[in-house]
């Protein structure tokens, strides 16, 4: 039921622990569920998932340059944003108007991996080095198959030069039991005068 | 939050035990958490509570009347079925055309003790001396705050008869965290000739 | 993205109604717009695709038997139930315990046409002559990407005569704007002794 | 049904346009209908309310100080937000880390109107003299009874000058049909060095 397979194990396997339906076949007298909720342990999974593949387009850029990166950001974009269901409202942390809000994939990946014409101000924020992606969050409101959260991600480089950012994820749990982010606001913290 | 107070205390716990939303203080890391989402404790919890609750009408026709079986029924209504949100899909066991299905309170309070002049053909399901109700289930369907099940019920009244009807119900999780019917759809099994 | 292609154009052309997502491309000030909801303009195409089954179905035992009649129901079951999405709630107007609920495909079929050794009861739902059918809700509740709908049913052969039933449905729309029957509840009206 | 009263009564019109939720009474072949789905239309409804919200507390403040201001930015709170059934993802615009998220009620009122010594940091951003909200969204999101929105929010002054930030809005409409913001995303946009 997976479409999306990918060429990174890692990511696979992080997609197929949300991935499966709780379907339990009728045994006497237990009956059989279909439940198609979304739960806090699949919403973390889910988080865990984005900082990994995050860190593999990292080290995919550094080990096979634009090209191996840009494969990997395309398969973490059809595994795990819900392009596929329509458009994402995609804040990224660094973009400017008027390409500020990328609902299409294209838009995505341009962030993500640059070399877009199309969105020339994009260097690629997932070519930066990052070595390590950790999340904090400081709540989460669960509604269904969708679930948002907001918190704190920091993200650390090769150097060991961490990024902070505020960071809103909604995520939806598709009809083959795949967690998707539908709804993505990054942003750095605001810095007093 | 409990909007329905009743006097009977055994349907109000029933009702407690759905009633608190899933909300969890922060503390540290841990962030907090809304969930909208019903669970299948929570419907099983809703039909055990409405098994009570008919055979304690029951009870109550037998030791105080119709007058205070009736309070009962009212209360049960109030507590366990959705007519503050909107019509219920309320297809009776026992009601003929036209007055087949009971969108509203007052219907569904004729159904249960009876005694409406509007609603003739009631004489009082809950009245009929039950004593047990078993609660089969084949399958279940949980989506969002609603969860459907499709079973069959046995009722068995106080001279050891039982009655076996085809039943399925929608629960709703309100606001406030209390589960609702909003859909209830009893027929009697099918008897080829 | 419509998984399953009917041979039967008019099938085809009920569920296409209901089958693309309300994603509206950006123009100007316009947002893009992702809408999962189900409405109610959705759902009486539901019904009346499931009425245009039934008579199709027996429409095609007529003109080309069993097999013919099997091939259309097996059709309408996929494009119509929600069967790939788990277990489908579905207690049918004539089946008989311990086999009343057909929580699976080949149950559903069996019902419908019959022919199944493994239901032995099932002797052909929708082979009887049906030549149309009329609904009339009661009562429609409305939640997220589900609807359930309660009313009467009323199935007219070729000879006239009508049979009507009590009928609740519940209807899913899915990832691909495909509306599909997830709980289905029938049966004859009660009947006084 | 409506349980917070507000003095201000163009809070209260903006609020009552969405707070009936869909009911029609059966007439003849009509059936009852129940529907908990949030639409664009409440969404806009709920949006521009914000932004006469804002403003209002803008006037109040400067026709009654602190006082009056606090007043009504409690009404708002209490109205248009979801502080009653949860946590709420609030990431306002200009607050700093430890305080960045304001999950609770008193958290968003300090960052309204400041005098809070539990947020040192508060100066009170709806006290700006802001004279006008623009809304541009750029996706929107419908999901069940939730609604996300993501674009450009524009904030002028007394003086003139504009504030725009880029903002993330989820909805949930209640049982009681009002909508309220249940997730609150600002930032400043990105200015690259």
């Amino acid at each position: 039921m997976i479409k999306h397979v990918l060429a990174n194990s890692f990511i696979l396997c992080a997609s197929l622990a949300a991935a499966v339906p709780s379907l339990a076949q009728a045994q006497s007298t237990e009956p059989r569920v279909y439940n198609s909720n979304i739960t806090l342990v699949e919403v973390r999974a889910a988080q865990k998932a984005w900082g990994d593949a995050l860190v593999k387009i990292s080290d995919d850029f550094q080990s096979g340059g634009l090209a191996k990166a840009k494969t990997t950001a395309n398969a973490v974009l059809d595994a795990a944003y819900g392009y596929n269901l329509g458009p994402v409202l995609f804040k990224p942390t660094l973009t400017v108007a008027p390409q500020t809000f990328r609902t299409t994939k294209e838009g995505a990946l341009a962030y993500f991996v640059g070399g877009d014409t199309n969105f020339p101000n994009d260097s690629g924020f997932a070519l930066k080095g990052w070595k390590k992606v950790d999340i904090v969050n400081a709540a989460v409101h669960i509604n269904g198959d969708v679930a948002s959260t907001m918190g704190k991600v920091v993200l650390t480089d090769a150097k060991g030069q961490s990024t902070t950012v505020d960071k809103t994820w909604t995520f939806k749990k598709d009809d083959s039991g795949v967690v998707r982010i539908v709804l993505h606001h990054s942003s750095l913290p605001y810095t007093p005068n």
